[in-house]
């Protein structure tokens, strides 16, 4: 959560309204992962302080409360070289509000600022260490102890460099983070770095760049100035690969990146890559506890300490994500367009893996780990949220085709619990964005154990699929909703297509292979048929958006859709939905039934059918008026249902798919008739970077 | 789920309102199994036809209809033999009403009737075939089909003895059930049969009787009178143990238990105990397809066929539950008793297993199984509603304390998904009256893979019980409740013994087990302090009681009391509650917090105190108002919370228990002010015997 986005010109002169229309919006392509408040911070008109905007509420309230103070602000005034940060935030300690906004500063005189993504988790302690040296706090925020931090240190070593302070800085803080400075005392110069939470730095330059690869530099002398915690002794979280030990060429004497003769150059620094690539695609992905800093426009990498399995370098990637991609298109809101993408997307997941002629199925993000895989004990699937029901999803048929026992965790859950894990486990982590901070920390946890790492994500460069040992990208395109629609589908299917290739070699299951291959085959058509009773899904809506409570009930492979389904409406329209294990109705749900409670019940023609129309009479008994999704054309179903929802029948693995979708189209629906923001769901952030 | 009650005197004369009064107390007794109608048979006053009395509603208004029937059914007539049938229901097919209600009959000359517990899966199949008989079905149930089939085969085959004709048709039905007969054509014949759901036999005899096994007889052919589907052809449902082969003495010889030489007898056929205990603790409990029969005042036993495991005989047991135990005392309803009951029911849980002064612990009935348990490769516990989530209460220590793989299964879902279990895992099976239907196949087909099978129960000689390698009895004393409360708290606590037994031999373990057992040494002081906050407890509940939603959250070793405190609020009070992992609050959940939801968050001092302040700091930041259940005097937590609940401190791990208790109270005192019946919540019932 949280948006980060900083500009840096250097020797490429820029109005201050072209400075502050590139801020505002960069943030605006950031708005998905925060939006309760944003600000921005650059110098001021005479170049003697620092000029910072914050406002409540959405980046459009920030862009016009800049207009408002156009004269102030000197909008034709040109800067040669300049640095302007901001930030769009979701608030985790201190309502929204413009004191807690970001950028927050070490004092009055703006000597420095900051803007933060993440969450210092011992913030109190160096709150009460700057509270006893006279420092005076005006904000809840746990960020705004980096911005004194750094003005303290400042005052200790006034010799230090710009960098070197936020080195100093970054080793007294725990938890969680990406940050930018600008300070006063060191104009034209940005420092950023991250520990946890994800940030990049995009480079423009009008000419092609001398190099594709900045390297990294080492400090001579890694003692704090400060006193400190043995514990927080080690800054590189990084866990150790599998026994290898790369060999380490000493690359310490190339000094910066200068990406030019005469030096012209932008920098951007931003929590990802949508943010940047309407200005360029050439971007390098920060690793923790990289130290960027930019002085003079030349950009340099540091770290701290050399640990054994750091690479020499960065490279600069070139991202072939297009503008358009990230655009919504003729659609109302990201959110529902990313539903009616999903013919496609699920397709991309497939393409170039599945090969329905021959049947065979490759994931070359595994291939040659498949060995080791077939030899495990047990696989794990670890996610949140509509990772994890992807996963819950999938689970039976992974059982089914793997004959392996499968474990489906809780992200969260599993690191409270300090679950046993062995070396003879194979770990899948399940994360649209690869962000995911619980599950990047479990997945950090499983890998000191000695167990295999599967990543499973939809963002190439994410910190998942950095440290995993291997991986399936999900191909689903970027996902910009909040509640995640095609993330979901296409984790399932990468989750299928997993099963189908540990299963390739056996004779006895090769029917069933053939039967869900050809299910994958016809899968876009069956979307699309799905998507046609978009209308009815409307009526419905219009039916339920009033009521307080929703409960959706099913079982076997279509629990899943249950949960999800009731994820969706929670997180889209604020009614309380919960998804309910049929097979467990008679323990203690069932007494909510009643002829005004509305319950949706999922029916398919699988092997809990008989089950399922044994939960659906019971409710029926009850007076309850079950709106009931089944296959087209299933009568004997439908005589019980008040009303419902026909999908096309498949088999009966992927049955889910087909189902989950009229879930996603009813929340978008019941969202928009309650008018609540699809996209931007009150309290929500699409990506959880912090725990 | 329903009640079955059946009465027959032999030589013993009796007015007919002595055995209408029998008949109604002992579905009175029964009533928790269901209570949405009921309904008796009895010869008719004249002895040539059947008084047939149902009514819908409580057993009190089916009392009430008797009376005022008093003058034709002739109250003052006296019988010297006789068979009383009787009913509650609990609706599953067919909504409640007076034609759906039980006895079902043949015709309206009432040929046969039959009372039933259970659903009969192939009803849809033997109707039609019945219907193309030319029989007319007159009610909804599955049941009637029963009656009409014993009909059937009546006319097809009049010279068949009572037995012979039920013997024919339950080869023909697939399903669950418990089934008492009566029929114009045996006067003072009962025949009663089960499959999957309990029935016991109560023998009073004025004198001592003259054995205390009753041999069971194997008919001479086992061809069945009507075609039959081969998959049905196995009527015997009991799995093999494992591997042991009883030499079987042949005992065909004793033919009939004849008490006494007088033969004055009376018997009870009935669900459980409670019902008989006040007449007779003289009981047989049937094993699945046995069928007893009662003529001329003689009980038999019969089999269709032997299979190798078949014990020669049945025994006749002496209860020792005295009948106080089944009284509610000065609470107003039975729940409130039993959460009461709580400082008592864990000390009887660990009485005699655990040592405080030497810190050992013994667990008789798994003593024997420890090695074999130790070798394991996984735990798996599976249970459904409140006993699943006394498996995720324990989880976590179980993982802890036997450092190996935990897997917690809903039984519903572990049997649709054919979930793999192996030769050397450990399956436990969690459920208070050991009965429960997905339980119990659970159990079946994880005992038919090789597993070694652990029950923990609360009925001594329930199906569980009896067909578990070992177990542990939780001893919590009869639940009369439909919500459990003390049964609860005693499997968490069944569940640590194990833990700590299992760990027993290892030297960097005895800390914490040290820890562990000085909890559990002073919990009943500390449950008894949680209950001096019932008055809190109401006077939240007060501010409560009108809301529609309440959301519970929780992480680590509270999330069960999350589930667990929502499932009772749901089952008691009918308002839409739900547990929710506070690790998955950002993933959705919070979208439903605002300053109008009710949120009651548990937060103590234990490895997630500082996640849970985060989460709790995230709810207050959305304005919402959380009510927190904390630790004694813990000030600092208090002051985020809008009001709250204070707690003892105990070990991490045992918290749940006493976290859970201001919940269970809560629901009780939400249900109270609602107007709701707290120990027959609406559509819900105590045993949940069919899947």
């Amino acid at each position: 959560m949280c948006g980060i986005f900083a500009y840096l010109n250097y020797l490429t002169p820029k109005t201050r309204r072209e400075i502050l229309e590139l801020l505002v919006n960069g943030l605006k392509r950031l708005e998905y992962r925060g939006y309760d408040s944003a600000g921005v911070a650059l110098d001021s008109a005479d170049g003697k302080d620092m000029a910072i905007v914050k406002k409540t509420g959405k980046v459009k309230s920030l862009e016009d409360e800049i207009k408002s103070r156009e004269k102030t602000l000197d909008f034709e005034g040109v800067t040669d070289s300049h640095v302007g940060i901001a930030h769009t935030r979701w608030a985790t300690h201190g309502v929204p509000s413009e004191v807690n906004s970001h950028p927050q500063r070490s004092d009055v005189n703006h000597n420095f600022v900051v803007v933060h993504n993440g969450i210092v988790t011992n913030y109190k302690d160096v709150k009460l260490f700057l509270q006893k040296k006279g420092f005076q706090f005006e904000s809840d925020t746990d960020t705004e102890v980096i911005a004194k931090l750094v003005m303290h240190i400042y005052t200790q070593h006034p010799n230090l460099s710009f960098r070197e302070l936020v080195e100093q800085v970054i080793q007294q803080l725990e938890g969680a983070f990406a940050l930018c400075f600008k300070s006063k005392h060191f104009p034209g110069e940005c420092v950023a770095t991250r520990r946890g939470s994800p940030l990049l730095v995009g480079i423009k330059a009008k000419t092609r760049l001398a190099t594709d690869h900045v390297p990294i530099l080492y400090s001579k002398d890694d003692t704090s100035v400060m006193q400190q915690d043995p514990e927080t002794q080690n800054p590189d979280h990084r866990p150790h690969g599998r026994g290898e030990i790369p060999i380490l060429p000493r690359s310490d004497s190339t000094a910066e990146f200068q990406p030019l003769e005469d030096k012209e150059v932008e920098y951007f620094f931003a929590s990802d890559a949508s943010a940047v690539i309407e200005h360029t695609n050439r971007v390098i992905f920060l690793e923790d506890d990289d130290v960027a800093a930019v002085r003079e426009g030349s950009l340099s990498i540091h770290r701290l300490r050399r640990s054994l399995d750091d690479s020499h370098s960065r490279e600069i990637i070139t991202l072939k994500m297009e503008i358009q991609q990230i655009m919504k298109g003729n659609y109302s809101s990201f959110m529902q367009k990313e539903i009616f993408e999903q013919p496609e997307s699920v397709v991309n997941t497939m393409r170039g893996r599945m090969n329905f002629e021959t049947g065979s199925v490759v994931l070359g993000g595994i291939k040659d780990y498949i060995p080791e895989i077939r030899r495990c004990r047990r696989l794990m699937l670890i996610g949140c949220g509509t990772s994890y029901h992807s996963a819950i999803a999938t689970r039976q048929l992974l059982e089914e085709l793997t004959e392996l026992p499968v474990m489906v965790e809780l992200a969260s859950d599993f690191l409270d619990r300090n679950t046993p894990v062995f070396r003879d486990d194979v770990c899948f982590f399940i994360s649209q964005s690869g962000e995911t901070a619980d599950t990047l920390m479990a997945l950090r946890y499983c890998k000191n154990r000695g167990a295999l790492i599967v990543g499973i994500t939809n963002t190439v460069g994410s910190s998942i699929c950095r440290e995993s040992h291997c991986g399936v990208h999900i191909n689903a395109g970027p996902e910009i909703g909040v509640a995640s629609t095609k993330a979901y589908t296409s984790q399932f299917i990468s989750l299928v297509l997993f099963a189908l290739v540990l299963s390739e070699d056996r004779i006895s299951l090769q029917a069933r292979r053939q039967e869900i291959i050809k299910g994958l085959q016809n899968l876009d058509e069956q979307i699309r048929e799905v998507l046609k009773i978009d209308n009815q899904v409307l009526e419905l809506a219009k039916d339920l958006y009033k009521h307080k409570s929703l409960l959706i009930m099913g079982r076997g492979y279509n629990f899943a859709t249950c949960l999800e389904g009731a994820l969706k409406v929670k997180e889209l329209t604020y009614m309380h939905s919960e998804g309910i294990m049929a097979g467990e109705l008679k323990h203690g749900p069932l007494a909510l039934v009643d002829n005004t409670m509305p319950v949706i019940m999922i029916v398919t023609r699988d092997p809990v059918y008989v089950k399922c129309m044994n939960a659906l009479q019971q409710v029926t008994a009850r007076e309850g008026r079950p709106i009931v999704i089944c296959e087209n054309g299933d009568t004997e179903t439908q005589s019980f249902a008040s009303r419902c929802l026909e999908v096309p029948h498949t088999v009966d693995c992927l049955q889910g798919i087909l189902t989950v979708i009229p879930m996603q189209l009813l929340s978008y629906h019941i969202a928009v008739l309650r008018g609540c923001n699809v996209d931007c769901p009150r309290n929500l952030a699409k990506s959880v970077t912090v725990e």
